[in-house]
């Protein structure tokens, strides 16, 4: 499809032979095993969504696999955050280090940092390795901090003023790792969007400067003042600025009172200017981020797929053997692949694979059947074996008595969660209620008592493996909550009769926990349950989105505390010293900054940079926090802040609203995947089913559908105990369901592009099909 | 389609048959230019989408005439207003007139809609008349007003307080008379909306009170307080107000800065809390507001459509004559109808028309074209007749001389733009300067005169009426700003010179007319051009949503001027009076509210209550007014404000900024109607054509076009030195742009539902298609 889109030519499917000359030696010289591990290679890669080329030497693969471990990616995040981390230690400092120290371990990080990318370089081509735009900033950044480092030392050494400018580049290690494939694209995204966005921006400015021109116009002549005294709208410099802080709302009404004061028809001048600037444009840029968004998610989701495809594709070609006409993969080479690639799946589970893929029971896999491995390696199987009770296996009788049933009844039943509903209700009011009554205390412990009584009923009644299963994500949640409360509660009192001293940390924990308990009470509804899924269903990739923040934040933080340390500074809560009144720094006296007690907020150390910066991202009263640090240094400091402002709130922000908005219109539309599909109907078919439809995180339901059909599995060499459940239908981000979707369009006949021509794929490439009326956004 | 789906039956065509017992005996019975008359109105009704069922009889169709001519709307619409402007002069008032004035224009104002809603009776069936709601809203308006102003002029009267309550209910009139159908749609839609809003309002409310339970619990026993000394969360309700407001972020950091000062692992509680409920709630909330939105505007387009074609069909059904096998309307009785449709369309363009929609040139229509016509005629044609410039008539020789050749040519290149541009730039900087520089003011009347200078060039090189077409935006408004600025310049230097005195409101109304010159420069740029004609596109919808907007603020301006009137005084701008510091009311003093000078901001008459609804839309700092209001009065006014800006800012500013979103992304995804189409190939056809491609609003180009190929027409019908255009296909709603695109997928033998069965249809009567990756929302 993209190739007769993108050339207007038929191209010969050149995935049937071997894709280039080094292959095709390396599928003649190989021996067996090597030829498998480089099979691996690729499907693990086509699992993960990789996209590196390697070399496909034996000693490469070998190194490649290598450079894939857990354990070598890990040491390369830790040394990662060790190295954001050192803004903690180093001037302006929350715990001064010595320079010798924090040096010393800056150095190190940079040592692991070069061993790694040396490792990447054994392992892909070199002319990739130098193609490569990250790996050239890696190189660059470490060289940079390096000279930084030398520079600082010597200046620092003989007393001179330096500043190490350098610690701004750490947030691109980040970045232009491997690793942080997420991160990247996301940046990619923006970057993508910038373009259209400009646009807008330039318009939006033109419309503020033209505002802003009619207000000193209108105002200067007036000689009015602000509520602080200060002139009204004098020059065409603070016009501009208070109107773009007007756009943001910070400074509504305040801005407008002077004028209105004078005559009502003024505020209609403001009223305009709101309308224009903060209602339509704001809403013009979401449009085009959104618009924009869309658009190269989707490329990038294409791309994923086509990568996918062509890497599976290049591992069928290594181990495909002839079978009459066509080329195939027989069940034990396809064993042997699947042993290696997927370690920890038993070996039940790796036949139901089979089973799947082999849908007619050939005995060998079609390419178009083995292109299948790598999306069902990815869905989450329970596997899930009858387990009996161990109170049954310890005293069946008992177990087994009519009272016990009873009780197992009893909590299974309806009533039973209605009852801890509206206790839990009961609760919140005690909770609301003053802690040092003595009453309360003692209700506390009755709470917890109760709780823990459901917790241990639950147990009784389901066994406890499936209770605590991966999913259950509520029963974790009580259980973790009641016993770190109890845990809490106890450590407390004893602290307490024992010294007369009661930790407030302690007691802060469990106050928390406790009001967290509160929250058990939405799963009871219904409706809730499922906004609520959809709410976790976001979490993985705000996570991506997290990555994003800490980056720019920490740039702005280094720039921020480079500009801003010591110029502000924070006495203490009731401090007497004279100067607390004005932050210790004259400049401010009389200012709104100080008049509004916000010492706190300075740049004096990371994670007070961190706070301050989160502050401007909530943008209420960022214009004061800006004229703080004006007024401390120079009037070119508010480019620092309006920058700030562009970068995170209108750029950021409204990419984080186009996200939440995207994952709620793909959740609403899709429910799932054809490969679950399959992988769910042979479960059915081997009788090794159960419902796949009850909610995950609902216990009840669970063992109640788990008890009722027991396995009379007529498949012998499958043990007839054992059952398979989906795991992961309701948790998926919303790339996984863009990609099944693109996956569930892509016809078998379809050409699939060669790596080279994927990473040079742009949304250009594909013919926007036209919208219908049911399907226009 | 949609009957297979709502009822799964197939169902005969009935619109080929008299659709019911009253029509088939009114065909018939009735005279000729009786039946005539009835197309009309359907056809009428078609053109301009209205949904009145109306009586048949001849009697009933005159009637119907005249309801809906422009002058009874017209007296309608004044009336309302007056009715809505008397909120000025009654008490709180702007200018009090006594109440008997008052009471009398209220008495004249329900009397006329008694008059328009006897009127409407008379048009539709008496049960149809009594099964609508807006009828009976409107019916039960009016009476209880009368009560109101019967119990209060009695109260009144013997001097006992009396509250005018029914002056809430006056917005009222504004959505339920038949001519709002736009409001009313826009109503009807966010009804439809609040239901699933609930639930997310539900769980984000239940998200903040636990939050709230959190800060209490953490912080009411530390015994903090406030930056004014206040004690620091130290009840519940207090707690959830202020996090209430956190969530508008109105009162970040503030809320934030006395926990933050004591510990900073305190911060993470507030910046959980914004994530949560700042960021991901409030983009659930514009998500959820915008994917019902969709899916309602879908519905409503759907039934605009069918309710056209039902329409359409009614007219056919009376107009057609039997030719052969199938139903026609003949040429003749064709013109006859768009005569009386149309009245103001000259007959070239009726033959236009007519030529359309019989393609074939067979002398009749079929239904499928006859329906075409509703369509047809909300398309703005443009008749363009080659003019001869006056200039050219009065003195031929002079005008077609060399030079002044030259000069036509040089104010048609490109340069001449450009050279105009970089003035407008020079000129921007002269603006900024001190106007009170007699350079400036000199400077000033140099580029009134280059302007000038522009304006007559164009007009000599471009026939004037051209000049000064429809839809020639950039000309009327250059010329509308010059002539007004030249006319102001020259009134204030007049009274200037005549007394010493300058009258500020002209000077005013200069210097934004100056400013607003350079707008123009937009122009030049051609994607800037293309933005602002989205921007230009969203007005039309944007009214209705004004007028929304203007009931909602009207209702809360009214119940807010009867609670908070005279509670608050403002005592001008430079006033003596020591009450002005607390603004007259002892129970402000000390509070934020008097220090902020907020004293303007009261309910003490309607201008000023709109402005201070408006300053609570924008948000930031609405817990200081509402917190000045509540210490006037009492703490249940807090529910005012809460409740304002739930209604305000969570649904409606959500609902336009999705209605902006929906705009820009429909058009994105369409260029142009099919009927557009069609009309545009007939009109090439003929050789009556322009090139239809240039932008609206370029003058240049048009004038280019249309003087290079002079219409060498072999039409001897139709005048051979006209030319037609289309006009609005860029600004277009997105209203008609999914209407455009329904009809266009809307398949001949599809069945139109009946009048009845249109009104209640629903989203869900239309089956879902399932997304496609490429048009997934």
């Amino acid at each position: 499809m993209w190739v007769a889109a993108a050339a207007g030519q038929l191209q010969v499917d050149k995935a049937e032979e071997p894709v280039s000359g080094d292959m095709g030696r390396a599928e003649l010289n190989l021996a067996d095993d090597e030829q498998l591990l480089l099979a691996v290679a690729y499907v693990s890669d086509a699992q993960y969504n990789r996209n590196i080329q390697f070399e496909t030497s034996p000693q490469a693969v070998r190194f490649y696999k290598l450079y894939n471990h857990w354990s070598t990616q890990g040491i390369t995040y830790f040394f990662i955050l060790v190295d954001l981390f050192l803004g903690l230690f180093e001037e302006p400092a929350v715990y001064l280090l010595p320079l010798w120290v924090t040096s010393t371990v800056e150095f190190i990080c940079l040592l692991m940092f070069s061993v790694r990318l040396l490792h990447f370089s054994k392992v892909t081509p070199t002319k990739v390795f130098w193609k490569d735009a990250k790996n050239i900033c890696v190189i660059v950044t470490i060289l940079l901090t390096l000279l930084d480092m030398i520079v600082y030392l010597a200046l620092a050494q003989n007393g001179y003023p330096a500043v190490r400018w350098s610690r701004v580049l750490r947030p691109l290690f980040c970045v232009n790792f491997t690793e942080s494939r997420q991160l990247r694209r996301a940046f990619r995204n923006i970057r993508n969007t910038l373009p259209e966005i400009t646009y807008v921006f330039v318009l939006f400015m033109f419309s503020v400067a033209v505002f802003s021109l009619m207000a000193l116009k209108l105002f200067a002549k007036r000689k009015l003042s602000t509520g602080e005294g200060a002139p009204y709208f004098s020059n065409y410099l603070d016009v501009f600025f208070n109107l773009y802080v007007l756009v943001t709302t910070a400074n509504s009404p305040d801005v407008m009172m002077p004028a209105y004061e004078v005559s009502w028809a003024y505020s209609i001048f403001f009223i305009v200017f709101v309308i224009v600037n903060t209602y339509v444009f704001m809403s013009l840029f979401l449009a085009v981020v959104y618009n924009d968004y869309k658009k190269h998610l989707k490329n990038e989701v294409r791309k994923l797929v086509y990568m996918k495809h062509r890497k599976m594709i290049e591992a069928f070609n290594i181990l495909k053997t002839k079978n009459g006409a066509e080329f195939v993969v027989p069940h034990s080479r396809w064993r042997q692949l699947v042993k290696l690639v997927a370690a920890d799946i038993p070996s039940s589970h790796r036949e139901l694979l089979w089973r799947v893929l082999d849908d007619e029971q050939k005995g060998y896999l079609g390419r178009e059947s083995f292109i299948g491995l790598a999306d069902l390696l990815n869905i989450q199987i329970v596997q899930m074996k009858d387990r009996v009770h161990p109170l049954e296996k310890c005293m069946p009788r008992v177990y087994r008595s009519t009272i016990s049933k009873l009780i197992c009844r009893m909590v299974a039943h309806r009533a039973f969660r209605y009852t801890y509903d509206v206790i839990i209700i009961i609760n919140a009011i005690f909770i609301a209620g003053d802690e040092m009554n003595p009453l309360i205390t003692k209700a506390e412990w009755a709470f917890l008592t109760l709780y823990l009584i459901e917790i241990l009923l639950k147990l009784y009644a389901h066994e406890p493996r499936a209770f605590f299963a991966k999913f259950q994500f509520w029963n974790w949640f009580d259980t973790i909550i009641i016993v770190a409360a109890l845990l809490g509660t106890i450590a407390n009192t004893a602290l307490k009769s024992s010294g007369g001293y009661s930790s407030q940390q302690i007691l802060d924990i469990v106050f928390i926990l406790r009001v967290l308990r509160l929250i058990r009470i939405i799963d009871s509804f219904h409706r809730f349950r499922v906004l609520l899924n959809t709410l976790v269903n976001l979490i993985p990739t705000m996570l991506t989105y997290a990555g994003l923040l800490v980056v720019v934040y920490y740039i702005f933080a280094v720039v921020g505390m480079e500009a801003f340390k010591g110029r502000i500074h924070f006495y203490g809560v009731n401090s007497s010293n004279p100067a607390a009144a004005y932050c210790g720094n004259p400049a401010l006296k009389g200012s709104q900054f100080a008049a509004l007690k916000y010492c706190r907020n300075n740049f004096n150390n990371l994670p007070s940079a961190i706070v301050l910066l989160i502050e401007l991202t909530v943008v209420n009263q960022w214009h004061v926090l800006a004229t703080g640090f004006v007024m401390v240094t120079h009037l070119t400091a508010r480019i620092f802040f309006v920058v700030f402002h562009i970068v995170v709130v209108i750029i950021l922000i409204n990419i984080f609203i186009a996200f939440v908005l995207e994952a709620f219109f793909v959740e609403h539309s899709l429910a799932r995947s054809a490969v679950e599909t399959a992988i769910e109907k042979k479960i059915q078919e081997l009788g090794m089913g159960d419902s796949v439809d009850h909610p995950v995180g609902s216990l009840v339901e669970v063992m109640e559908t788990s008890e009722n059909d027991l396995g009379n599995s007529d498949n012998s060499n499958l043990k007839s105990r054992l059952r398979f459940r989906i795991a992961s239908i309701r948790y998926k981000t919303v790339d996984a369901l863009l990609q099944h979707m693109f996956e569930g369009e892509l016809k078998p006949e379809d050409e699939i592009p060669t790596l080279e021509e994927i990473d040079n794929l742009t949304p250009d490439d594909f013919p926007q099909k036209p919208q219908t009326f049911d399907n226009v956004t």
